[in-house]
């Protein structure tokens, strides 16, 4: 019986891995991946079968226990089974389905944590996300409603939090407003747009609340957090400078 | 004039720091390293001259204000500073800081994010921060109030959250046991206690909001994270079992 380990591919840049990571992709014997993962970070796993399982998040549960039982069957096949997911795996990853159904069949699984967009984002805004004096609670929330469950109860804690960081939101940008004003959120409460975090192609906007429709209309096709907050505030007076639009880097 | 890059270390382990992380400490001139970076992380130095500078997040302003000193005088000298944050830098890091220090002394700046404690205690704990159906916001907080900050204002926050971790509180669980009461959280709502989360001597603990003191007493000195939430709810139940204490550890 093979052992599964559930790894955090992190933001996107193959070098935002963790090492331990890397060194299980490099010995992989099979690779179950999400469609938000990069092809450059499945080039460390030169000797594994990859297989693409899904969207992120997107996957119906028909799906996910198919997922969960291909992973079962992959670990009496294999010695080294790597499921990959974007970010990190304990953070709106589905990854409770599949430990829950490894460790009913008697599977050995591990996870492997990963760098989330949320971090990525605030390394790539050189925005901390508890400045000193400003703030000292950061929420992470989607609006992605699970079934059964009621679409506006994330807006409690994100309106709650001093910085509140909205995870696949960005197709939703006018709903999201209307939920966080009608949970007291100011209108010109400050916000930042960050689309490809953690990867080279990473663009970021910022403005009032109210200006979200419109940063999130001018982006492009990438995955895209929401940055919610006082602490977003040094970013909007930028915006209002000249050089409005900043694009960065990674180092290579 | 050389560059600082503010550098997460992640959890602990040597392995958990990402693979950019890993380059950069390879080729550091100097490195400056809070208290809670393990040797082994330091070890990935092996050239710089290491500075410590302080224990994390306790620094008094004054000597936060010598630390960017040393920072902008270290770019004039080397070409490669690095400053290593335990976890993340952008999350109870004072971050902003340096970041503002260096930038205003017009030395470049890059932050590497890393893997943050609350990651790698879900990745320890086999639990999710995000069940679905149970969970889809997270808050991380410190009660740590800074100078002039409500010492319960982080308690809204965790409160309206589906699942809060507590950073830096184990040592004053009583008195955030009666903040969260007072903000509604019910008495017997689910906790896990991490203790050197992502480090190979982790342990940890579960029970109800109620046994959280009694849980933090029995801790050892290692830095250790509060989970809260239904998500912890299945560690309550294994804790409630014969082979209570569950000691995990991390691959090699």
């Amino acid at each position: 019986m093979g052992k599964v380990y559930l790894v955090g591919a992190g933001p996107g840049a193959c070098d935002l891995l963790t090492v331990r990571a890397a060194r299980l992709l490099a010995r992989a014997d099979v690779v179950f991946h999400d469609a938000l993962v990069e092809p450059d970070v499945l080039h460390l796993a030169p000797d594994a079968v990859k297989v693409a399982v899904g969207k992120r998040c997107g996957a119906h549960s028909t799906s996910q226990r198919f997922i969960n039982k291909r992973l079962v069957d992959a670990a009496a096949r294999y010695d080294t089974v790597v499921r990959l997911k974007g970010g990190d795996p304990m953070l709106f990853g589905r990854a409770q389905e599949e430990i829950d159904a490894l460790v009913d069949a008697g599977v050995d699984v591990e996870v492997v944590p990963g760098v989330t967009a949320a971090l990525a984002a605030a390394a790539d805004l050189n925005v901390s996300l508890t400045r000193r004096g400003v703030a000292r609670s950061v929420t992470l929330v989607t609006p992605r409603a699970g079934e059964g469950e009621s679409p506006h109860a994330w807006t409690r804690a994100a309106a709650a939090a001093d910085t509140a960081v909205i995870y696949m939101g960005a197709g939703e940008a006018t709903s999201i407003v209307a939920a966080l004003l009608a949970a007291g959120v100011p209108t010109d409460h400050p916000v930042a747009l960050v689309e490809n975090a953690g990867r080279d192609r990473e663009t970021h906007c910022a403005g009032a609340l109210c200006d979200l429709p419109r940063l999130a209309a001018a982006r492009g096709t990438g995955p895209a957090v929401i940055l919610l907050g006082e602490v977003a505030r040094a970013l909007v007076a930028q915006e209002s400078a000249p050089a409005a639009i900043v694009l960065r880097r990674a180092t290579g």
